[in-house]
């Protein structure tokens, strides 16, 4: 463990094209780029929240090219921008940061489309997490289950290897609700969020032994890149024969020095109308509705509208979005099949 | 019974400023002047719907001023219309409509907001109630009821006074639920859908039998109006000294010759929007929908846009109405709920 801790990069993955909240969030402006919790979007929490631990820099952001404006408009000027020709998932996505950073950074890897609620908790397990990094380990911070959600991988921990650190035995992907009972009832299974911490070179290590030709690619996409500005544009050649993987699946599975820090956080990754409605200020009728929404004598509602007046009247437990020219009417509960509605009428 | 019929003048009421189709009907526009039922509106269908009788001429047609334009727009070239400068309710209404007409003219009373499917058989059924018109008789049309509802008047029918036609016995308000059974399973009860034929002298003759002051005061409106064109404008000070009542309750309750041709004619007055979706064309799965809506595993709803893209997935029996700004959501067989929504966000 080196006596003067190493600079924290922010990696913010902006790659995230989905419509699960269509019509608010579509193929041109993904959830990360929407105020669906509070004022701001999610992409501007995302790249606030490192402020305030102690020797962090200027984040690395690595997103579509399709969306450069929406992120340029947010990332803060002393951010890196690399903008992905192509989609080949989160490990290849990753690695071009980790390329981009001095070897020793610290890489917090971080979506930019979840909501955290507490930021206090989330920098104190950074900071529990960060000696284990420093010492080479990957780690992932896991969000302690509140139900058997199925909608998650899981994370099986094991021995302790810090304080407030555990071992990853192992990943466990998205779980049929029986084992999903099983882990809850067990205990230490946490859920997966997608959130890490390691040095670039850790990360470049572990792609060195376990995704070569994923290494090889990513080096040779930074190797032609474009550098305009702050914005940076990897061959797109070199860059589109790299694997498509997840770095779950490509690294964090395989890798032998995983480690989690469990956190109580607030987390969201608002996959779902139903679960913004879960996470959303709610009145003493469990309803959650935007301005200008009426409410009568219904309860359980969510209501987004950007300029529509809505009026629900004796409803309960639906979902009602409208942005632009689109309105979706579907129950709570059923959010899901928003890809049914998207399926039909196009992600834009 | 004279020689040859007299004129069949059709009078068309469009005093009515409900929103109980809101958010698509509004004070400004009210539901006669929507195409509610077709490619047409009401008022419009209404205009046409004498098209065919033998001897029949142009309309007078008695609205409120404000919507005279929208009147104009649809009442024919050779329409006269009588713009009450106040409402007054359909007794005083059609006093001015009957001294406006040729004293020996058979008025065919007709609201403006109502659909008939069956226009040959609301044919035939005037072609019987005229030879008892033409006889001093104020005719009324009944519905043949399909159920006990508690939405419309009944007319209890006595002897047979001509061919398909019956002596009325007496009046019923809107009943009970209860009451509406027994009438239904007693028969002889019709619903009063408010169309009427009658002589001008006729009604006039009632008039000054039973509401000498409302004949007073029709009779200085029209002596005092003011003719711009086929506009009519009666005096509002004069107008405004006329008791405000219906027909049936100032006339139709207390004449002595007062008759009901029963008629089975496709009617409805589109009084909800439940109603409509009664009438209106529905796919296999219950759904009356308007262009650009799109519903997925959706049973038993009414949707009407015009010009927002509704998406609905998984719900069932709603009832959605987008119009200018306003998007209104209620179940089914809620309809008369519509009050509520419009109390809260007003008539327009």
């Amino acid at each position: 463990v080196p006596a003067t801790p190493s600079l924290l990069t922010p990696v913010i993955l902006s790659g995230g094209a989905g419509t699960r909240l269509w019509p608010l969030s579509r193929a041109s402006r993904p959830k990360q780029f929407l105020p669906l919790a509070g004022e701001r979007t999610l992409f501007a929490q995302t790249v606030a929240r490192p402020q305030g631990i102690a020797n962090s820099g200027p984040p690395i952001i690595v997103g579509n090219a399709t969306h450069a404006a929406l992120i340029a408009a947010e990332a803060g000027d002393d951010a890196q921008i690399i903008l992905e020709p192509c989609a080949r998932n989160t490990a290849p996505a990753i690695a071009l940061a980790a390329l981009l950073a001095a070897p020793n950074a610290l890489l917090l890897v971080m979506p930019s489309d979840h909501v955290i609620a507490d930021i206090l908790a989330f920098h104190t397990a950074i900071q529990r997490a960060r000696l284990l990094a420093e010492a080479g380990w990957l780690v992932t911070f896991g969000i302690e289950p509140d139900g058997p959600e199925t909608g998650y991988g899981y994370i099986a921990l094991g021995e302790t290897v810090g304080d407030g650190v555990q071992a990853v035995t192992h990943f466990v992907e998205k779980p049929d609700v029986g084992r999903a009972r099983e882990m809850l009832a067990q205990g230490n299974h946490v859920w997966n969020a997608g959130i890490f911490l390691f040095s670039a070179q850790s990360y470049l290590d572990a792609l060195a032994q376990h995704q070569p030709a994923m290494l090889v690619a990513a080096q040779a996409a930074m190797a032609g890149a474009v550098h305009d500005g702050n914005q940076i544009t990897p061959d797109a050649t070199a860059f589109a024969t790299a694997p498509s993987d997840s770095i779950d699946y490509a690294v964090m599975e395989r890798a032998s020095k995983v480690a989690c820090t469990p956190v109580n956080m607030g987390w969201s990754d608002v996959g779902s109308w139903d679960s913004l409605h879960a996470i959303a200020d709610k009145d003493a009728a469990n309803n959650s509705v935007s301005a200008s929404s009426l409410l009568i004598e219904s309860q359980g509602c969510l209501v987004r509208s950007d300029k529509l007046r809505i009026t629900l009247v004796g409803v309960d437990d639906l979902i009602v979005v409208a942005s632009g020219d689109d309105v979706l009417i579907l129950p709570r509960g059923k959010a899901q099949d928003v890809r049914k509605a998207v399926a039909a009428r196009g992600p834009e």
